[in-house]
Formats: C-alpha cells, sequence, structure tokens
C-alpha cells in the first residue's frame, strides 16, 4: 500500500455522467456543458472541498472549477466543450481543515465558549498557507495570522477568523498532500453542432430524373438541390454510388431474376467498374462527385454518403480477397442469408478471416477515400452484422485526423446492440421512432432516449420512412398521416431525416398487405418523381424545418417534457434553452382520422409564468396566435387542417397599462 | 491492439452483481448462491453460448456454469458458494458456430430448401471439433462428421444433422479461440451463517448485578448466561470491558464532572490499568473473561466485544504515542467535540498521524488480542470517525487469517458513508430501523435494504433500542410498542438485536422529553435490574426467537415482500424459502393504543396455492389457526392483547375426502 495513499480520507464514488464504469465516452457538442455530479464524502464530520477537473485529450494541463454541495454528500460541477475533439475529466477533493476550523469556531463563539486556544489553532492553520502563496497573499495571510493570534481585542480576533476575505483567501492556497483523485479519467467526445441538430434529406440520384426511365446523374442532383435547400434540409444523403452488381441482380419488386434493363439495388455494390470506391459510370464521374458536394456545400446542404459493407459478386475484392469472405465446401462464396431468406446477390464479409487486419485497413481507407471527395458524414449500414471491434477502431482512426466526421449507424436490431455500436463511436444513431406511433409508447421511448442516461452516448436520428420501412400508419392515414409524423419526427428530434420524395409526395402503397416494403420500390427501379404536385408537403416541411432554425429549443433533445393531456389520441411536450427565453410547445392529433380534442396541463411556473396573468401562445405552423390562462388549456385538432400546433410561448400580453392613455 | 482481441466478436456488458464497477466484493454466507446476470451479444445473427465461472480466490481453477439465456439479451448463470473464504467469479462467452449451423438448417429444411451443402459445411463443422475430443468422443464425432457428409439417404443426413445428441456432444468441445472473457474478475466474500442470521442481546457486565451500587463481574455474567439462552439470543455483545478513565470523568446522566464512586462511561477507554488489551479489574481477570465466553459457547452463545477506537485521558496510548492525537498550541490534546458539544473525557486518535503505520498495526493488535481470547465476534464503535482506508486494510488482514470473524458495523450517519463501510468489509451493519415507524417508512426503508443492489453486500442488524437510543415511539407507546418492535426487529431482520435488560423490561424513561437519552443512563452509572419482573418479554422474546430458529424463511432478508392492506396502521409482509417450502407471513398493528382491522391482499399463486381451496395459518406466537381462502383475508388486532400475527402458511386443509369413511 502507498503510505499517501493511506492517509487520503476523503471518498469520491457514484460519479455521473459515467458510461459503464468509465469503459465508453460521453458525447458532447462544441459549447454544450458537461454537468459532472459524485457522492463524495470522509470520515468524521471535517469540511471538505472539491473540484472537478478537465483537459483536452491532447494537453496535459488541467483546468479547475470548484464543485458545489448539494444535498446527501451529493456534489455537482460543471465545465463547457469549446472544440471538437475528446476531453478528459475526473475530479478531486480534500479534508478542508480551515474550513472546518472556521465553521466549529463559529458555533463555539455562538454558544459562548472560551476560543482562545482555537484562534491560535486557526493562526497555525493560516501561517501553514504562507509557503503555498503568492508573494502578496502571503503577506496578507501573515497578517491575518498575526491577527488571529495576538490581537489586543478577543473580539477584533473572534470577527478575524469569520471574516469571508479570509475565507477567499485561504481558499485558493488549500493544503491538498492527501487529496484523493478520482481514479478513473472519464472521455468526452466534442462533435460539431450538426451532430446534435440536422435535418436529412434521403434522395435516389439515379431517380433524380426528367424522363422514366432515363439514369440520373450527379448533374441531375445538381438541378434537384435549390429544391432540397429550400425546404431546409442541411444533409443530402445519398444511398451507395458505386456500381451495381450484375450476378443475381434483383429485378423489380426484389425479383429474383432481373429483366434486362433493371438498375439493381445500389447495395450490391461492385462490379468490373470498381467497388467501395468507384462511382456508378452512369451517374457520371468522381469530378461530377465532387462538384455536387461542393454545390451542396453553397446552399447549406452537406452530402452524406452510405457505406455498406458488403459485397456484389462481382466486386472486385472477391476476386482480389477470397479470404474476405466465407468459402463453401462446394467452392462457392456464402451468399447473405437470413434462413429461410436469401441475398444471393450479396456476400458478407467474414470479420473473422485470419487476414482481419488487411481488412480492416482496406475498409478504413473507404472512409478516408471518400473524405478525400470531401464527404464529412457517413450512414453506415447495418453496423450490427460487423464486427464490434473493427468499429470502435475505424471510427477513432477516423476521427483522430478527421473529428469533425459524423457516423450516422443504421442498425434496427435489438436495443443493447444498438446502444452498444452507440458507445462505441456513432455519432447518430436511427431509432424505433418508425414503429413508436400511440401516446404512450411515444412518451414511454423517449423519455427514455431524452431523459435517461442513454442519451449521454446515443444520439438518435428520427426518421419516419426509409426506402425499407414504410409503416403501416403511413400506408393507412393518408396525407394527416405523413403531417403527424413529419411533425413528430421534426420536433421529437433535433436530428431527424425523410426520404423522399416519397414521403413529401405521401407514397404509401405497400408492395403487399401486411408488408413495410414499398410498392414498385426504388431499391430496384428508378423513379421519376413529380415533385411539384400540389399535394406535396415541401411547404409545410420547409416551415417546420424553418421553426427549428428559428427556435434553439427545438435544436437540442435533453429538454424535452411531455404534459398530460386528458385525451390518448393527442400528444403534448416541450422543449426549452436552459434560461428558458425560447418555449417549444407542440401539440399533435396521432389519429390521422379524426378530431380530437382535449384538455392539457403545463407546467407555467417552470417556465417563470405568474398563474394570475394571461400568456401568448403563438402557433409556428399557422401562425395564429392564443390567449391562453394558467395551467389548463383546451386543444381540438382537426387532422384533416393541420394535425399539429407549434407554439411558441410568448411571455407578454398587453393589457390596459401598456395603453398609451392608461395613466 | 491485440490480434486475437480483435476477432472476438461477443460483447459482455450490464455485469449483475458487480459493486462499483467491480471495486468492492458481494457478500454471501456458506451454502448460498449466487446468481450472475449479464446482457451478451455479438454482431449478426449467429448463436452464441456463455458460461459463468467461479473459484476460490487461493485456487487457480476455474469451475464452469453453463448460463442460459433469458430474453433480450439478457443472460443468467449461478453458482453455489460452500466454504468460508474469498470467491472469484467471471464470464465467458463464444460465437458457437456449430449452434448456429444446427438451428438455420432446420429452418433451411422447414422451408424446403436444398441442403446439400450446408450438410458438407456441418460435417467440416463436426470434423473440427475432433481434435479438441476424448478419444472416446473423437470416435463419436468421426462417425457425425461421415454420416452428415455422406449417408446414402439425404433424409438420414438432415436427421442426424437436428439430432439432440449430436447437439449435446458438440455442446462439450466447442471452438472457443475467440472466446470474450469479461474484463473483470468480481469477488465474493462469503461468511459463516451467522453473519446472516443472528439474535444479539447487549448486556453492561458491570450491571450483571445482585446488589444495587455493586460492580458486576464476568463471573456474574456467567450466572446470567442461562436467562439469555432460554431467550434464545445466540450473541451476547458486552460493551467496552476495558479500564475506564479517571480525568473528566462523567457523571450519572452525563454530568460533567463526577461523583465519587461513578463508574464512568465504559466508552472512555484506558487508565493506569492499562487500554484495550486489558479489562477493567472490577470486571474480573482476563482468565474470567476467557471462562466466560466459554461458558457461553457451550450454551450456544458467542461473546461479541465492542472495539471503540478511542481513549479516555490516562489511557497508556496518549503518554506513550502523543504523536497518534492531535496536539494544540496551549500543549494540550484536542478531545473530542462536535461543536458546541465536548467530550472531555474522550481522544479521537488522529489518523492524519506521520505515524500512522505504527497506529494501524497497533490497532489490528488489538482485533488479534481479543481473538487469541477467543472472541469472534466485533462490534465496532463509530467506524465513521476513523479511516475508510484503515477499515478496508484491517478487516482485510484479520480475515486472511480468520475468516469467520463478524464486523459489525456501527455508524449511525448519513447513508452512503453507512453503505461505503459495508462495502469496505463490514459483514452487519446497524441500521435506521429505530425511526422507521410507519408503514411508508418501513415498506420504503426495506426494500431498499433488501430488493436493491444494496443487499449485495450491507447486511442490515437491527436494533429496537440501544443504550444511546430510546425511540419516542417506544417512550409512548408502552408494553405494546415494544411488542411491535420486538416483532418487526425479528422479522424483517435475520439479524436483529436489543439492548437489555432494558429492553425486555419496558424501561422507557428519558432523561427528558425530547432527548432519546435513558433516564438514568446505564453509560454512567451500575444498574441492578429485576431481569424476573412480571412484565417482562422474556417468554415472548424467547417464543419470536425459537420462531425464528424452527423457520428458515426468517434467517435470510432476500425473500420480503410487502403485502397490501387497507389500513395505514397495519403492515403485512411475508418471507419465504426458496422452494415456498417455508412461507412465514407477519402482521402488525403499527399504532400501540388502538385495535385496528382490515384487507390484506396476498400472491397466493406465487405461493402455490389454489385459488378455490382453503388454507392454514397457524399463528406461531398465540398458537392459533385459522382457515383462509383466496388472496383477500381478514385481520384484527388489539395491541393489548398481542400487536402482531406471525403466520406459518400450511398448504394442506383437511376435507371430506380425507375421511376414513368418504370413499
Amino acid at each position: 500500500m502507498q503510505p499517501q495513499e493511506d492517509r487520503k480520507r476523503v471518498m469520491i464514488e457514484g460519479v455521473n455522467p459515467e458510461i459503464d464504469g468509465g469503459r465508453y465516452p460521453i458525447k458532447r457538442t462544441v459549447g454544450e456543458t458537461v454537468e459532472v455530479g459524485a457522492d463524495i464524502f470522509a470520515d468524521g464530520h471535517d469540511a471538505i472541498s472539491a473540484v472537478l477537473l478537465h483537459r483536452k485529450e491532447t494537453e496535459s494541463q488541467w483546468t479547475e472549477t470548484p464543485m458545489e454541495f448539494l444535498v446527501n454528500d451529493r456534489w455537482k460541477g460543471f465545465f463547457v466543450v469549446n472544440e471538437i475533439g475528446r476531453y478528459v475529466y475526473t475530479l478531486e477533493s480534500w479534508v478542508d481543515h480551515f474550513q472546518t476550523w472556521q465553521r466549529d469556531l463559529v458555533k463555539k463563539v455562538d454558544a459562548g465558549q472560551d476560543v482562545s486556544v482555537d484562534l491560535r489553532v486557526g493562526a497555525e492553520i493560516v501561517a501553514d498557507a504562507i509557503p503555498r502563496a503568492s508573494v502578496v497573499d502571503a503577506k496578507r495571510l501573515k497578517e491575518w495570522a498575526t491577527n488571529l493570534k495576538s490581537s489586543r481585542d478577543l473580539k477584533d480576533r473572534v470577527h478575524a477568523a469569520a471574516d469571508e476575505a479570509l475565507k477567499l483567501l485561504m481558499a485558493r492556497y488549500p493544503y491538498r498532500e492527501f487529496a484523493t483523485r478520482y481514479e478513473k479519467e472519464l472521455r468526452v467526445v466534442v462533435d460539431r453542432t450538426r451532430a446534435r441538430y440536422s435535418a436529412w434529406y434521403e434522395m435516389f440520384p439515379r431517380s433524380c430524373t426528367d424522363a422514366a426511365g432515363r439514369h440520373g446523374t450527379f448533374k441531375d442532383c445538381e438541378i434537384r438541390l435549390p429544391y432540397i435547400a429550400q425546404m431546409g434540409f442541411d444533409v443530402l444523403y445519398l444511398p451507395p454510388v458505386h456500381p451495381v452488381g450484375r450476378t443475381h441482380r434483383k429485378g423489380r419488386n426484389n425479383a429474383p431474376v432481373a429483366s434486362p434493363g433493371d438498375p439493381g439495388s445500389p447495395w450490391a455494390i461492385g462490379s468490373e467498374a470498381g467497388g467501395h470506391k468507384a462511382v456508378h459510370p452512369r451517374l457520371g464521374t468522381l469530378k461530377d462527385f465532387r462538384n455536387l458536394v461542393s454545390r451542396a456545400s453553397e446552399q447549406g446542404v452537406e452530402v452524406a454518403l452510405d457505406i455498406a459493407f458488403q459485397c456484389a459478386p462481382d466486386h472486385p475484392y472477391v476476386k482480389k480477397h477470397p479470404e474476405w469472405f466465407r468459402q463453401r465446401p462446394d467452392g462457392t462464396i456464402q451468399y447473405a442469408e437470413n434462413p429461410p431468406k436469401k441475398y444471393q446477390d450479396i456476400y458478407p464479409i467474414n470479420f473473422e478471416t485470419e487476414n482481419w487486419r488487411a481488412l480492416w485497413e482496406e475498409l478504413k481507407g473507404v472512409f478516408l477515400f471518400w473524405i478525400d471527395q470531401g464527404v464529412r458524414i457517413f450512414r453506415v449500414d447495418n453496423p450490427h452484422t460487423k464486427s464490434f471491434s473493427f468499429w470502435e477502431w475505424v471510427i477513432a482512426e477516423v476521427k483522430r485526423d478527421y473529428p469533425e466526421v459524423i457516423f450516422l449507424s443504421e442498425a434496427f436490431t435489438r436495443p443493447k446492440v444498438m446502444y452498444r455500436l452507440a458507445k462505441l463511436g456513432f455519432t447518430q444513431s436511427y431509432t424505433y421512432f418508425a414503429w413508436r406511433n400511440t401516446k404512450w409508447e411515444i412518451t414511454r421511448y423517449f423519455n427514455e432516449l431524452c431523459r435517461s442516461e442513454v442519451r449521454e452516448f446515443f444520439r438518435p436520428n428520427l426518421w419516419p420512412n426509409t426506402p425499407d420501412i414504410l409503416t403501416e400508419y403511413l400506408q393507412m392515414g393518408g396525407r394527416p398521416a405523413f403531417v403527424v409524423r413529419s411533425v413528430l419526427a421534426a420536433t421529437l428530434g433535433a436530428n431527424y431525416g425523410i426520404y423522399g420524395p416519397a414521403f413529401e409526395l405521401c407514397e404509401n402503397s405497400p408492395k403487399e398487405f401486411g408488408s413495410e416494403e414499398y410498392l414498385d420500390s426504388e431499391k430496384y427501379e428508378i423513379k421519376n418523381w413529380n415533385i411539384e404536385s400540389p399535394g406535396s408537403l415541401q411547404g409545410l416541411l420547409g416551415r417546420i424545418n424553418r421553426i427549428r432554425r428559428e427556435n434553439s429549443a427545438l435544436q437540442s433533445d435533453w429538454s424535452l417534457q411531455f404534459h398530460p393531456v386528458d385525451n390518448e389520441q393527442l400528444i403534448c411536450y416541450s422543449k426549452n434553452t436552459k434560461d428558458y427565453s425560447n418555449i417549444v410547445l407542440v401539440i399533435v392529433n396521432l389519429d390521422p382520422h379524426h378530431t380530437h380534442s382535449g384538455w392539457l396541463e403545463l407546467p407555467i411556473k417552470d417556465w417563470g409564468l405568474e398563474p394570475t396573468r394571461s400568456y401568448q401562445v403563438h402557433d409556428l405552423l399557422s401562425d395564429a396566435r392564443y390567449l391562453w390562462h394558467g395551467s389548463r388549456n383546451y386543444i381540438e385538432l382537426d387532422p384533416q387542417i393541420v394535425a399539429a400546433h407549434i407554439f411558441r410561448l410568448r411571455r407578454r400580453v398587453r393589457t390596459e397599462r401598456d395603453f398609451d392613455y392608461f395613466m
């Protein structure tokens, strides 16, 4: 045992946030706060002091901020992370003999006890601090010590002892030789703001076409950019843009055999034209791709690429690295399957391969290749079917040099696996949002995501639809269902996305009843969407995205709070900035078929509203304004008009006292 | 990175029990089970297997037990600890290619797919296991492999593939090269049964006297032993038996100045006659003490000693080791204080002393000294005012050679400090039980102690009174209050104790109104108790302790479960053995003044009782028997008769079918 260790009397435990005992970092974006809580206590009754320490991982100098005592041995402190990258934090605490002495002295004086010896004790404690102090402060401490020891008047000495100035001075020079440093250094990954707040638009480039059957190109996508930018989306996510395999190519509606001219699934990656580092020849060239990235950027839109680590049988890897795939006794390579389902157009990569090192390096190279083309956001396809260790490694490797890169985990699998991937480094994650329809389901799920420890490492990205998911709610609820789901996605989630134009055009025909696949799915054919169709939701989406931009309450998920409504079809929740200067209240009628009404109950006290005065709620969707009063208010929503309110609370309501001639 | 590490595909997390990330051991007693849960999963869809590993800390060989899959990636396993000492446990899991193959093959066959290549894949997996198998099993595996590969009839081969015998055989020889071993080895401290189940009786030896004013002796204590044993107590706890200091000795009722003849507080330890390794001359000799220990043991009673690490000013340590105490500028030693309260008869030890190593060794020597005298149970006074590191060290040191030693922590302080002391090694702990009176308070507190993670490290020992604590409930509730509190203590807590004879004689006069101190407290004077007083609870206590002995459900706290009663003054709870062969149901009227009645609701289904048949409840206190029916039953308790039922459930109720001539 270390001699020093054994005289350390302070214990630090129950530190929070701390993910899996510090095994994983927490996540923040630039400018956010890390609030740290801990149980801190010593034996006996001595006063203690505690500080929170933090530093950038690459720097050695710690910054200290004092922690504050709350209750029941619980302490709290915080720091702000101002740069992208990794931070480290830990805690330190010590028995504070000066504070103990000052506190006890006051009690003794109050009880009329003789404190002459105690004053001499205090003088010694103050004198001990002199060598630790600056020259100026040392002089002041010396004076205090003398004063405590030998002032003529005992009353003066007692006054000196309790002096706030002495307390502050001594707080600068505590005796920390036996301070306890928390045994762990905990980590924070700090991302750029878009990791926390983003609006995604997924689009198949090959369907950006003005004529049925013509294969769209990157140049066509450029023409589509203003449409996307005007709707207010800031991430344009493209499914794989690589050459598509020919062997076992799927036909329309996932037919096992393709007809001539069928383009195949973009996720069946690789042909003689190249693999994960090539673009499909019919989309254009790499230069065209880079141009698209630049044009998009000029309009405030960032291009995100799909990275799907799997290969069509024609992928160059299959010939060059057959050992990266699972061989069968008949000499064939094992295609993907989920028995009894077969995906013969796709070979999964075998992460148990002996040659895993080369494999990992090659896959890392895929990310770096696209980073070289200007991409900084990747949507990763099915990460849960690849090795966890690989993800932890590759994300860390990429972010070491490019800490601004964002990885979205597309894992629709079991909750613990989804959370694990987030812990391992994914910046954002898909969620079960698409299948959470009722008030009970939504409330329960989003309380878990936004109000439990999960939020420290898992950033939800909400999608009402994807090319694989046309939910039954959308199939059956008509246009109002699309309105409901877009309002929910965009306001429950600071990060959300839609798969368009299918979404804004309210496309809702399933392949067959009971299926969530689209009929004539774009995954297997080129579509020619009429984006200017009069029924399009493009105006609504544009408005919703503007509301998000103008209300910073909607740019984070941590303040989400559900409020009671006495009707199960009406859901009500709010988000607010920390200082409550921006409060957004959302009410949605979850029933796409019928008008519903009810009374809701709001925590107006928390919002600084007086129960006796009116306040204004301004519906940012319809621009209507209502005067409300107190915590209970009436709501009625007709899905045929608009199924939701997105209110901004406005405190000030004019009264006669504001009227010019009132006085 | 380790090449091997990176091909390990299984993740193990959320392991439970695991105290503070494995920093502290969990606790068990001999014969108990350790049930371990964990989240275990791999990427993709492969089947996995998992085992729980355990060993004694001193042995190197692990024992493996298979874990079972529950739901949502949760697995469970268990092992039994059969010896006193320390155990270690951890987990291991791997992707099981054979299981995956067998599971998928069945699905493919069911879907009518061609599985001829799959059968060859299986043959290879089976053949791979041959080198790992015993000679006999290797031969059998070879046969299976041949069979799978080359049986004439495909149907036979499919049958072979799905065969349970093959599955069992393969389960013996899994491929574990890429198995994931959980990164932590977690510890269990296994104590003897008395750590879990004990009934304590605290008694001042000097008051074991037959004449007022005569100082009792160890020999007098021997005479008192049958009284204690007949009541069924198995631990006799003695306050400090050392010489009592003279300087600043307290008088009766804690008077600042003692009168001549006042014996002083036994906790003011040490005089010219010796310190912590000496006995008070008026109690007798060390030999007398050892005799008492032996006599007690013969009657099934174990003597527990109070260890209070503090010194009277006359303690030999003060002269020999002045550096172990805090010096004041006037040359005096700092006495104990909690401003404005002063305890001038006691010097606390300064654990921040430079000479801490010698101090620690000396204090450890105190334990070893009394172990040499035959003591194996220590009640430790105010451990929370001494260094935490010291406790962790000294308890581990003592238990290394004497793992049977039990340490009871007397820390009535803040919850986190109490829990920390338990984590550091204390075998049992005092609780807030004395101050938990209402149904809500009791339910909440005991759910925390017995049903949360706390139970893994904190063993409650319930005391309705102590020499320092005469609760207001006891002061005001008369004899029924004592009955209520003894039933609660003895049935809520497998470990409980009373401070007698004050308790069984229902002594309830406080020093003054608002104080929890006894009037004429035994701490400051010799008492002469009339233990055969007719109002004594000795009969009741004897019965309660016999009930505890005869019903193993009451010998552990983990099964405690509260049941609803529609009257706030009636509390109802049960304990049961794991197999429900012994179920004890306790109902207490918490109001010592009035009769209360109500309906209670029991989980009879969990208990294996049919809702349509009657069952018997046998009141072990009154010996009355009741026929009950269904889950709702009526209860009425008059505190003037007896304020509680302790029912044993008896399933079998005789019916006409049991009657001799029924058929």
